[in-house]
């Protein structure tokens, strides 16, 4: 599924490349590849998954339509893939995601349900406007034609890998319900068996570390309150957790303080702009070192879509 | 010479993507194809020029090591490529150049010489050490390796457009000295002779935008003074300009304010980081559409260095 989806986004899809500082290899004391999501269409990884959905649809499902719901990214993802293949699209935010994120989605040509992200569930409304206007639901992350997208990240990091003789590292992911992380678990799996996803999470929320630890789905205590709000989903997937428990090293946790210093870090020496929630990996490289193995070690950076203020926020590191 | 440079650059330099965004097409009015050579090692285009000399110098001068005169990009260029050489590097930097710029340079490896830009000459500081110690002097841009290997963006430009189907449109190249603008356009005259090139610089220092109206080489008032550092040179370079007369079409000239309002749609929209100097290109873009001709634009966006201080100045227009 992952390679028939990579087919589909060919032409679509960003090929993002591999970044390397001297500066940030120090830091971790080892080599440190960074693969910037952020540079992916609508700034995050999420754009591949909704490609891969939307473009499988038939052309009855298309003709009326798709729903998501999402805290941002997937939302953009979404929006922009439906405008991309002609169809109309409605998303289902928390009222409290970053405002950019919501009028980006407006812009991309979605049309935006607000709800309460701690008294209401998405999941629900989602499934409810469905089913009113016979609109596709698009998961975020609980869906396999949305993994084997996000699975593409992996199938380009098996041959960019290939390219600089690596065999052997761990792959950082951000990671959320699991999409982009059991994605790029299956394709390492089959592409490049010596590298192993590590999902990388907040402090605090960091439900996917717990659930690998003990072989059963854990759930987070809050829904929202932490700086990364992209990555902060209240428990693994159905779908996505097997995949994760059967292929993925132990989970890594990171404080609000490391993902803005991380984002700084990227601002200064690759060049980049991060998210918190996209930077919970590289803040994992730089800042949880001892519990790397190997010389060199990935990091997918899987989103850039970063208020204003939340990133002056993190250049005050740098002065 | 710039295919030689691309054989000597090959494993080295990183082929930067070609970045859009369908906001940036709005306010442009047309396509825009960004390449972000703030990507690039040391976060400018200046890492190309630099591999390309150091690499094609012969043992016995590598032993001496080599010596540059730089506002900062050129600097952390050669110091890094010099480093990757194995050889050292001596950096005449002006002392108003950003802190960030010297600190990395140092770190990279190069001594770094500091001088008075109002009141002394680079030119003959760096030649006059480089006497002294046997070095083999660099140039920034009236240097035909360098040249060559700047050269080297415009050969992928020809690649990836020709990929996107793109055969005629202004490509917007900030401009100093003009060692990239005149690299690009005479590989372009080779493989896209329907890209032309043209310069970009901040208004006030407008040189060869003047040069190229005049037909003859036009010197600029100041030598200092104005946030686009990376790009104030005092006039087009002997090697340079009549390569940049012959090939390219008008140059385009914009305001401080403009590079950062592009500095800020270039965070927003395509999730990397420009300094001044290297966004006059994509402010051209957004804010000179009227002087572009085409359905499409190509903006090379030259460099990254950014202090934290400027692009937080950048971001203001965001809130």
């Amino acid at each position: 599924m992952i390679e028939a989806a990579a087919e589909r986004l060919r032409g679509h899809v960003r090929e993002t490349p591999i970044l390397t500082s001297p500066f940030l290899d120090e830091i971790a004391g080892r080599r440190v590849l960074v693969k910037p999501e952020c540079l992916q269409h609508t700034g995050s990884f999420k754009f591949r998954g909704a490609w891969s959905a939307i473009s499988a649809l038939s052309d009855a499902q298309r003709q009326r339509g798709v729903i998501a719901y999402s805290s941002g990214n997937h939302a953009q993802g979404v929006a922009f893939a439906a405008a991309q293949h002609g169809i109309s699209s409605v998303i289902v935010m928390p009222s409290d995601a970053p405002q950019l994120k919501i009028n980006n989605t407006r812009a991309l040509g979605g049309e935006v349900v607000l709800y309460d992200r701690a008294n209401e569930s998405r999941e629900e409304i989602g499934e409810a406007l469905a089913s009113q206007r016979s609109l596709t639901l698009i998961r975020p992350y609980d869906e396999p034609l949305v993994i084997a997208g996000q699975g593409t990240v992996g199938l380009e990091l098996a041959r960019q890998t290939a390219d600089l003789g690596i065999e052997k590292a761990d792959v950082l992911v951000c990671c959320g319900g699991g999409g982009l992380t059991s994605g790029i678990a299956l394709a390492l799996e089959g592409h490049a068996p010596g590298l192993r996803a590590r999902p990388c999470e907040p402090q605090g929320f960091d439900d996917v570390k717990r659930s690998l630890a003990t072989g059963h789905i854990q759930s987070n205590n809050a829904a929202s309150g932490n700086i990364c709000d992209a990555i902060l989903t209240p428990q693994p997937g159905q779908i996505t957790f097997p995949i994760l428990n059967r292929l993925c090293a132990p989970g890594l946790s990171v404080s609000e303080e490391d993902a803005l210093r991380a984002m700084a870090h990227a601002f200064l020496r690759l060049k980049i702009v991060l998210e918190p929630g996209g930077a919970v990996s590289l803040a994992s490289a730089l800042y949880r070192a001892d519990e790397i193995d190997g010389d060199a070690v990935i990091v997918v950076a899987s989103g850039g879509n970063a208020d204003p203020e939340v990133f002056g926020k993190a250049l005050e590191y740098l002065t």
